[in-house]
């Protein structure tokens, strides 16, 4: 038995180059061939897996594609939000150990280049599964609005799964869906 | 009486030519110049209002500052999420004409540039109203969670208020609060 896939690959040697370089010397003071050289590749080899150095914490569109695969694959039984909550409930984690992306989430922190394009990213994702949800028959609007919804869900849920490791993440998301539920629970006073 | 401030002063100017030389020519193919010389100005001057083209159409701090201090003067007996849903119903409308904003939101969605500028400004309000929730006693990461949420409701709603000239953005606030009640009211099914 070989390492796993991301274990030994290329792609995944400089994800964790760049993450460890980021950490000890700064996102601005890394450069792409610092990160090649580090994962053992030359600095040309970087631009076969990511476009520029900001990129490389955001690993293609893996994420997105097993996101909107799994709620086209969904029971249809299940309602929109279900069936997102539970592709975001199977999603992390797959790709990447917890510990990089616990490691990972407080470089982008720290970065506001790298705030920037993980916003950027969590829109597309929202933009990628919108016609998953509509060719399920949920109208356009209603469909964004579930997607906001379940992201935010997701968004509560996530930092508590990656600083303890006893949990599930669908469990903490099942836990942030309740705390929505009493959130909203009383219809908003009168008067307004 | 004179014109409303917005009607008259130059950064409103700014604003309006801004809008319609986008509409017309297109963002990428308008010009700082050509925008200070359709509102009357010298270029100069466009830069004592904003820093670059992209950030014409997001004017300022005024939107945050203003739902900053509707949270930090709300009832305190409102919950966190009733503060905000009522803060940001009072929002729209006040420094902008109904038929700018619709204008501005079609343009936006048109230019990547400022959606992505779009983006940014709406996690900036996030960020500027967590400290204000804060206050009341909400846990931050409760804080940003309610947050995300009310700001789906508001996207939800806004678009129809924009397009329903008869409606207010608290009614169709609360029509999407109800949605988002309707759509979470079930547990999620079990086996998960």
């Amino acid at each position: 038995m070989g390492m796993p896939r991301w274990e030994s690959d290329a792609q995944g040697r400089l994800e964790r180059a760049a993450l460890e370089l980021f950490e000890t010397q700064g996102f601005d003071r890394t450069s792409v061939a610092q990160i090649a050289g580090a994962a053992g590749l030359k600095e040309r080899s970087f631009y076969r897996y990511f476009p520029d150095k900001r990129e490389v914490l955001f690993a293609g569109d893996e994420l997105e594609a097993h996101l909107v695969a799994q709620v086209e694959a969904a029971d249809p039984g299940l309602t929109a939000i279900e069936a997102l909550l539970t592709a975001l409930g199977t999603a992390e984690g797959i790709f990447r150990p917890r510990e990089f992306l616990l490691r990972r989430g407080r470089v982008i922190a720290a970065n506001p280049a790298l705030a920037e394009r993980d916003l950027i990213k969590l829109a597309d994702i929202a933009d990628a599964l919108a016609p998953a949800l509509e060719r399920r028959g949920v109208e356009p609007g209603r469909a964004r609005f579930i997607i906001d919804v379940a992201l935010a869900i997701h968004r509560r849920a996530l930092p508590r799964w990656l600083a303890e490791p006893d949990t599930t993440l669908a469990q903490l998301m099942d836990e942030a869906a309740a705390e929505l539920r009493e959130a909203v629970a009383q219809p908003v006073p009168p008067g307004r």
